[in-house]
């Protein structure tokens, strides 16, 4: 018998041309955008001063189901993609299960992640604007780092604030960044007047992902010819992430397999959404019936199993739009756990929207039992997990134990989004059993809904 | 014009399913080796208390050219490879070149080299032989992360000595070492009688790769059913990462492509040996003329360009056999540079011989210029380079420029052994302009020279 290979790559001509915006599917919209202060549903218009042109029209494009990838940029994503699907032969071997495992691995490239198919896009469409420079904050790194190297790529400056937190913890992130001709500026700082703020309410804050934000916003609109832009949570970023989910199914055709249950890790939404959309177009229109997909958060910071479905905003300084997500609030202070990828308030209002219409269940883990997944995935697919990435894994280990339980062959594919070579403290902390599993009380939760807006 | 691909991959069944080895092609054989106590030449039954049996015969093995990959090991293989070769379209385009850049990446697993292509193999056949467990050294750390991947995967235990000043310098390391399975010990250590007498003589020193050496030796004659295992030097590591160079030749010729310049870093030799053999083979045997290979060494540690071809032992301790070989004695010291994959006296009996016959070129290149060569690929190619495949980068950029100079359009296949994200303080050092480039003196090679055996 023939056996299928380990390694699913398509080749270069197989490459998708065409991002797949699920919007033009759903038989209903996210709630539209609402302006920080008069609380108005926002235009175009509103957004051009933030964001690239072209990435405020894909923001608010509901209509166009396939949108193209443009020539330049198909040849940077040739640089790093085709990322390939991994049938996992040995991990299914040691959980002696009937289940068929196999993951998307977006994490061969040096940011380390799937973050630099939207890093690519944003700074395409930036040079092609004729902007000189960007913006954008990064909590865990890869963002920061997948946008440092589009930067590099396009020619274009770049600035990241980084929580100071992981700026502090994670200098190896920060050398990466600088390595690739960005500056990194730990947030909050005194660079912006949000941040001045911030450092004035909260002297000596390790800050949070919402403040960075803040600040780099701030920073984009102060200076000439430069834009902001947004590793996750966004529509656009979604748009450009449905390349994972669209070379996946592409390469499970190539073996003859359509996966049971799709599983990602979900902390702004960027990797699952990307990687469920083009399945989820099926079941959307009807050509398939039955697919699972499920989104993984942390115990710690449970947006979607625990938070509340409503207007609120993206960051933590209030200057962005409103969303209607479900969120911890915008004040939220997640955990010290170690997925500082996961660790967001809100989520992405695509994913939101599905979750809330019952497309899509989510899961929540906690911290040990997603290191424990991580280093038996480590031992047998001989791939050092990201934590993040981890999260999908242990959930993806679970299906495949109750199929050992009931005895059905599914088919799993999984989100494995990137790699853990900068988080080995995580490791190291978990090895030592110095791990917590911090679990927010009712009550926690409950101060972060009371800032909620009322809308 | 239809372009060739970025990367160029065989499928699985295009793998290779067996190594090549090259003596069975050389004119002249390496010189034996020799007993380090009695000077007399060793045979096979010298060697078996010290190294698995099957790995002792593929050591004297200078007739069989092709040896069987076992089918077990095909399928580990198979977990991370077949690697890519990749076309080098935009660091052509920087440096405004009529060359073909290609490069051989090995980075994309998690020990983050080509290092676990001979790990698998040692492993596998200490698995095969009823073995428990191995003990080896590792100095900038690949090489005992790569044998933690494999023991894990085969379910041998591992004792890794690794040198003291990586141990501290890296504790990253240590912790994927860790996840994998397998314990670390700084060397020199308490725990041989050959680490208790250099610590006495040298308290507080930093310790080498030859001393960890003698310890991992050691650890193995004193442990019931163990054995030692090497990362680089021997035969059978270069037959083992014959693999690279036997993929890389079948797919340039997937685009009808053959390397005019072949090059390689070297310390001791496993990767640009592997790399170059499956070509040298074309010139040995008459097949094709005019192939250049260069190795590139660090010119803080420069055993081709500047050592002596000369018996010497292949550690501190004095345990080892002696080799004819390259080296700059067993006492020299190599300056703190950031390539400890370099950080090596001597060089393969295989290269050497070579070298020493005219087959090969080498050059010495010093670090801030690699380390510059390492920041351009990074930018322009998206992968981070390891130091030690930087030293190739910075030649192959040297020859590309060459023929930007004269107008040849020479292809060139350089060896890209791996990935950095454990070397991020030397790319903080560069950048922040506190990178030395030591050169040692000829007195102080003379120090080297002066400890060799007299044979």
């Amino acid at each position: 018998m023939k056996k299928e290979p380990y390694r699913i790559y398509l080749t270069e001509n197989e490459m998708p041309n065409q991002w797949y915006n699920i919007r033009a599917d759903m038989k209903e919209q996210p709630d539209l955008y609402l302006h920080p202060v008069t609380h108005k549903t926002i235009g175009l218009e509103d957004m051009l001063p933030i964001f690239c042109n072209e990435l405020c029209a894909q923001e608010m494009n509901t209509t166009d189901r396939y949108i193209d990838i443009p020539e330049e940029l198909q040849e940077f994503y040739k640089i790093f993609r085709p990322s390939p699907v991994i049938r996992a032969y040995n991990l299914e071997k040691a959980l002696d299960t009937p289940a068929k495992i196999y993951y998307k691995f977006e994490g061969n490239n040096t940011s380390g992640s799937h973050k630099l198919n939207s890093a690519a896009a944003q700074a395409y469409y930036a040079k092609k604007q004729g902007l000189t420079s960007l913006t954008t904050e990064t909590g865990a790194g890869q963002w920061g780092t997948a946008l440092s190297m589009a930067c590099a790529h396009f020619g274009l400056d770049l600035t990241v604030y980084m929580v100071k937190v992981s700026y502090e913890q994670k200098p190896f992130r920060k050398a990466v960044i600088h390595t690739f001709g960005a500056d990194v500026i730990p947030s909050p700082s005194e660079t912006t007047q949000v941040g001045r703020e911030i450092l004035k309410a909260h002297p000596g804050t390790g800050g949070s992902l919402g403040c960075a934000i803040s600040e780099a916003i701030e920073a984009a609109l102060n200076t000439p010819n430069c834009r902001y832009v947004l590793g996750s949570v966004l529509n656009q970023v979604l748009l450009h992430q449905s390349v994972i989910g669209l070379e996946a199914k592409a390469a499970m055709e190539k073996v003859g397999e359509y996966p049971d249950i799709i599983i990602g890790c979900a902390g702004g939404g960027s990797n699952l959404g990307g990687l469920m959309s083009a399945f989820l177009k099926d079941t959307l229109d009807g050509t398939r019936k039955g697919t699972e997909f499920i989104a993984v958060e942390p115990a710690s910071c449970p947006s979607l199993t625990r938070g509340r479905y409503a207007y609120d905003y993206c960051d933590t300084g209030h200057v962005t739009p409103l969303a209607r997500m479900y969120t911890l609030g915008s004040d939220f202070i997640p955990s010290a756990n170690h997925a500082g990828g996961l660790r967001y308030h809100g989520m992405s209002p695509i994913l939101s929207k599905l979750y809330h219409d019952g497309y899509m269940k989510a899961v929540s883990v906690e911290q040990t039992k997603v290191f424990e997944a991580a280093v038996f995935f480590a031992k047998h697919e001989t791939i050092l997990p990201a934590p993040e990435s981890a999260h999908a894994i242990r959930t993806a280990i679970d299906e495949a134990v109750k199929c050992r339980e009931s005895g059905e062959a599914k088919t799993i594919l999984f989100g494995m989004t990137g790699t853990g070579y900068f988080d080995m403290n995580a490791y190291t902390s978990y090895q030592e059993g110095e791990m917590n599993d911090y679990i927010p009380t009712d009550e926690d939760l409950q101060k972060g809904f009371d800032t909620l807006p009322k809308i």
